[in-house]
């Protein structure tokens, strides 16, 4: 991973936003600027250097995973360490992230600066690490990549296991197993298997509730490898199928493939979440779509942009979204259908292409 | 559950506090509160009663799971509708947990608010529900209890399979596959299992590494069952030891039961954190042991109260604490030793039980 050239970028941005410091408290985003995974950091950017923060638990491992960036172990909490250092440095204005900042964090940043330079030097600039961060350089697209395609793998073994009188709970568990025997870090998020009547709730987690003999399986997941998360959909039927069942899964699959052709450069996310939402509307389902259309994936598995009504960000090359329209009636059925998606400078790229098409086990 | 009763006590502390009215928007919180488990809410307390406001998303499951309180379903985002209906009731000193809430969210608060009230509306107040989930009611220990149980079992599980040239990883897959099939919902934190070399991190996460024929292998995790989560260290040892690891060893054990025989109710945390400490100051093993001794654990993994040196809060019966102290020797080994454990109103009970005695396998 390029973090000098990361470090650059942000520090340009800073300058930009017309603060001669930066303060990096959120973790994905220290992360992504420097290499530490430790879960007490802050990075301060300040022109060409940079200093990261953290505890005595990480040591060597700080020492190891950023190399690029100097260590300072500090026996008080890190965004104290950090700012007493801008102060010192003669930093006059610091910018940070009024979202991924407490206002009790807030407070302490004030406080461990002397009284005379404190007023108007934390500045409260647009999110730009987390800007920054949704477009991915090639280095993050070749682990979300990764990432994607053994999500892919799960599944694709996931319709060999699946049959009614399995718990959800059990095809979660089979799941994350041959995901951690396969490498995975983690599960991006808390596995969601959702059966027959269950279908119908949006985040349905893997409960104790059996498959049906017949009824959707909604299967909504994701691994962490090497950081960077993935996050699928697929939904199956068991059984004979109802026509009701088929129509709205074919509406579903439908919506879903139109948001996936409008991916593109310059096309606005609010388009992209419309081009789903125009074809369930046409179909009278709309008001069952209750969700927005994607949103970006990375270090975390909810970034930007936000695929919803109305959103007006244009989307680039490097972004990596989703694109996960569905359908759910209360005490009915529902389902949903998700993949992820590059942006390129052509058009798109799905990274998820395992089969869409109706599966009947 | 007795959300009735917790809503209640969090009203009485709000009006302790000075407030006529508490904002809530930590999800833990929401959940202590109202039972309510999706990932986006705003709940209020005015007086005796209680709104919960959510997106469409959790129509159903918010009214299922938050049956004793109002539930609005808002089209924007919850802590603004939460805030407009705050002032439409007219509350005019609303609290809010400052260390929960963001810069930006606090904006959002003052924005969603007349002009003329917003002065003075939103007041932080100390963590007042953190403050109540401190101490665990009957409810909350069955549910603890059941989560440390399991975490005993895999533990003792894992002595059967764990043997040189098994990556961490395949024990991390196996132990959370065994979660997983007797119903977790998922790990409390991400399976740390360090060996060899590798124990000398006190945060090693699984990796690729195999556990070696001779050394430390350290296991760290926890299960979450009905919300509550579970933490616990057991460190075992492959093949013939050195008297130096038997020593180091000896001294971390005893520096922990030192330290669970100190638990009572009125002792303080920083009396607890020093009986571990000054076992290991004896031995001069103190400087190696580079963290904190315990936390509280509940709905989250980290609560309070915070077990490390000088803190003077007294526990009480119903804290349910770890108890970790370990030391850590950088490119030698390292290991820690972790239980759970209850504070009676006598004394204490160790909720994980599992064999703390040398283990060499």
């Amino acid at each position: 991973m390029n973090y000098r050239a990361r470090k650059s970028r942000a520090a340009r941005a800073a300058k930009t936003a017309g603060v001669d410091g930066l303060l990096v408290t959120h973790l994905p985003d220290v992360r992504y600027l420097s290499g530490f995974t430790g879960s007490n950091a802050a990075l301060v950017l300040v022109g060409g250097r940079s200093v990261l923060f953290t505890d005595g638990r990480y040591t060597a491992q700080a020492k190891e995973e950023a190399a690029g960036t100097k260590v300072v172990i500090a026996p008080k909490p890190a965004v104290t360490a950090a700012c007493e250092w801008l102060a010192e440095a003669g930093v006059k204005r610091c910018g940070f992230d009024a979202t991924q900042t407490t206002v009790s964090s807030f407070e302490a940043m004030r406080k461990a600066v002397p009284a005379k330079v404190r007023r108007g030097m934390f500045v409260a600039v647009e999110p730009l690490v987390a800007a920054l961060r949704q477009v991915k350089d090639a280095d993050e697209i070749e682990r979300i990549r990764a990432a994607a395609t053994l999500g892919c793998q799960l599944f694709d073994e996931a319709l060999g296991y699946l049959r009614p009188g399995m718990t959800e709970l059990e095809v979660a568990a089979t799941l994350e197993h041959s995901a951690r025997k396969a490498g995975a870090e983690a599960m991006s998020f808390e596995t969601i298997v959702a059966s027959g009547e269950r279908s119908a709730l949006p985040h349905g987690r893997a409960s104790l509730a059996k498959l049906p003999k017949r009824g959707f399986v909604t299967m909504d997941f994701g691994v962490v490898l090497d950081g960077y998360m993935s996050d699928m959909t697929r939904t199956v039927h068991l059984g004979k199928s109802s026509p009701e069942e088929r129509d709205v899964y074919d509406a579903v699959l439908e919506a879903q493939e139109a948001a996936v052709l409008a991916v593109a450069p310059g096309v606005s996310a609010g388009e992209v979440d419309e081009a789903a939402r125009s074809v369930l509307r046409r179909v009278e389902l709309d008001k069952w779509f209750t969700h927005s259309t994607g949103h970006g994936v990375g270090l975390e598995i909810h970034e930007g942009p936000r695929l919803a009504a109305k959103q007006t960000q244009r989307l680039e090359p490097g972004m990596v979204i989703t694109i996960e329209p569905g359908v759910y009636m209360p005490g009915s059925f529902g389902l949903r259908i998700e993949d992820m998606v590059l942006v390129t400078a052509k058009g798109h790229e799905v990274l998820t292409p395992s089969v869409k098409a109706w599966i009947e086990l």
